[in-house]
């Protein structure tokens, strides 16, 4: 087991009726911001239990913060935040609104020239405006860690960012409000979940058991669990279990102690970048080829992951064979295709983001092994 | 799934070296009283890696704080700290001497007549001098949570208080430090956390699938990785595994949103009191007969316990048998006897423990239905 740090101080408030908390949550004489995305809390009726829970606050709206959210968006709420002295920011809705969110944060106060240094170089910030969330949509895992994914238009990037200055203060998390999602939407959060678990898991063995068995079990629930809740969204029950998945899928506690992979997120947000695929699919689109194409260094996981997740049996590489076609099928029953073809990726996408990994300058992956030619023949495979 | 609020803010600060963080942890005007219990910290080389690191600040040292630490000798820890004006707890040890320092964070800046009474009847408190802790025996799980079981010799008592305040805002945990632990606490430490898991787990289902797979994550680890560290107590892995497993068994994730149970500790915290028994050997004293006497209402859970834990097969009857019997096995298996005789535990202490089980009330378990009578009848067949 490899050392590690962990310290998450998120208050997660968790199941029916938890708007009510919501007053307790912010202090008394914040000026809020209500931060939230296309609209849907206008029809699923989240929009009015948070005004009702902050009828005596002063609240300022900023909605209109896209799926894999902006730099050139998001300036405009912080322009807006800055003018009105906003000291909390209440994020309503999934994780696009909240990463936003998280960055509007560190932005609002940030004393250099160029926010998106924040995102782009990293750039150090010392403050940040607190921060709130109510979920509705569990897919990211961003309710409950510090991290947030940032696009920007004009130059055709996504990236991370991450500090923990930018941990949500609370969460509200209430499995009602996912009842009216659409069921793309569902299938997306089931898929991310699964892929943050399979990133922090598929590497190579440390013999860190307590952390595998916890990675395998959030794997167990999402595939027991995601189906029901695909099948009937509002099975109270289906819908709690994926968003308490989803939210332990991402809350550091898989990370802690053992190699990370997250080279299928890369590859992913590039493909976001260049054609707007919603973020799930670009990760169906890659692992299974990932995995095919890394299955030697990752074979002790796959033979792990197989016999436990899957109940897999046989030689060992069958074993390996099977536990990739399981992966792959899983996202396929989501209603999620995981070939390039299916979403008309050209072949000159493969150019494209290879040329892009050579600019990092730097490989990928948890033995760093995933260089940019390595990118270009998970991409070919995912074509083929 | 139930409702729950889910808060923990300790830093975990895991593996070899990480003493070397500690000054980084506690506030360099701090004045520290570095609390101990028997002695080992002195033969196990931890005593002095702490003075070393703390050789920047004014530490006041208060050990000798007992397994099952008492009233009588943390108040007099309460009134040295008065005296020096102490404002940093480091406790240094395992679950009792940091159980012992949580009683004395609330002690010391205590305004009412009797400290006691923040055990005996939970008295609030809104003052707690901050705690660090540096733990060298994987267990209570006492590092990542705000519970302590305080125990008072003049009463013959053993009691346990909770709040918030009273959360560690460090844990240093590196497995080194459990190298030299005696085969008898490194048992103990296992049989401790396992009894934990179970009395979050083995109660009724509400379909909490997350939770279980979690839980089950936790015994599977102890059982697999148990052994090898009694075994070879130098073994690394299995001294992370144990002590990164003991940690998870009582940090709050596994039961939040489902129903528990703790009868086993109530009953076993009052052959402690009146025998001095080990708390982990009073568990398992009790533990596999309350789950014989409480099978039909246990049943839905013994039997997934019994397939996913302990991976058997055969009728629903030969599976709840098997699964109480597995139970047993563990204990036993690391010398850990599960019947009352084996602790010269004479007949005449059902009735006295029953009588103290009608005194406070109230009944115990998920249920509430271990009543007094209940207890008799555990106890009537742990003595059989």
């Amino acid at each position: 087991m490899n050392n590690f740090q962990y310290h998450n101080p998120v208050r997660i408030l968790f199941g029916k009726g938890q708007m009510a908390q919501l007053p307790k949550q912010i202090p008394a004489q914040a000026k809020v911001m209500l931060t939230y995305g296309g609209g849907s809390i206008f029809k699923n009726g989240v929009y009015d239990q948070v005004k009702a829970a902050l009828s005596s606050y002063t609240v300022v709206e900023f909605g209109g913060i896209e799926a894999n959210p902006t730099y050139e968006t998001l300036m405009k709420g912080v322009e807006i935040a800055r003018q009105e002295g906003i000291d909390f920011l209440l994020s309503v809705g999934g994780g696009s609104v909240l990463d936003g969110t998280k960055f509007m944060a560190a932005a609002i106060p940030f004393e250099g020239p160029d926010a998106w240094q924040i995102v782009a170089n990293r750039a150090k910030f010392t403050k940040a405006i607190p921060i709130g969330a109510v979920l509705t949509l569990p897919a990211t895992g961003s309710e409950m860690n510090y991290y947030a994914v940032i696009s920007r238009q004009e130059t055709q990037e996504k990236k991370g960012m991450g500090n923990p200055l930018v941990y949500p203060q609370f969460s509200i998390l209430d499995p009602e409000t996912t009842f009216s999602l659409p069921p793309r939407q569902i299938a997306n959060g089931i898929a991310d979940a699964f892929t943050h678990v399979m990133e922090q898991y598929m590497t190579y063995p440390v013999r860190a058991e307590m952390q595998d068995r916890m990675a395998e079990g959030v794997l167990l629930t999402l595939i027991d669990e995601g189906p029901k809740m695909l099948a009937n969204p509002t099975d109270y029950d289906a819908a709690a279990n994926i968003m308490w998945a989803a939210t332990m899928a991402l809350n550091g506690l898989l990370a802690a102690g053992v190699p990370t992979d997250w080279a299928t997120h890369q590859i992913g947000h590039e493909l976001t970048a260049l054609h707007g695929i919603d973020h799930a699919r670009t990760l169906a689109v890659v692992l299974p080829h990932l995995l095919e194409i890394k299955k030697e260094t990752k074979r002790e996981k796959l033979l792990q992951y197989g016999r436990r997740v899957w109940q897999l049996t046989g030689t060992d590489d069958e074993l390996v064979a099977g536990a990739i076609q399981k992966t792959a099928d899983f996202y396929e029953s989501l209603g999620i295709p995981t070939k390039a073809s299916a979403y008309a990726i050209p072949a000159s996408t493969v150019t494209e983001v290879v040329q892009r990994f050579e600019a990092r300058g730097m490989n990928f992956g948890e033995r760093a092994d995933i260089t940019p030619q390595v990118v270009g023949e998970i991409l070919e495979l995912s074509l083929a």
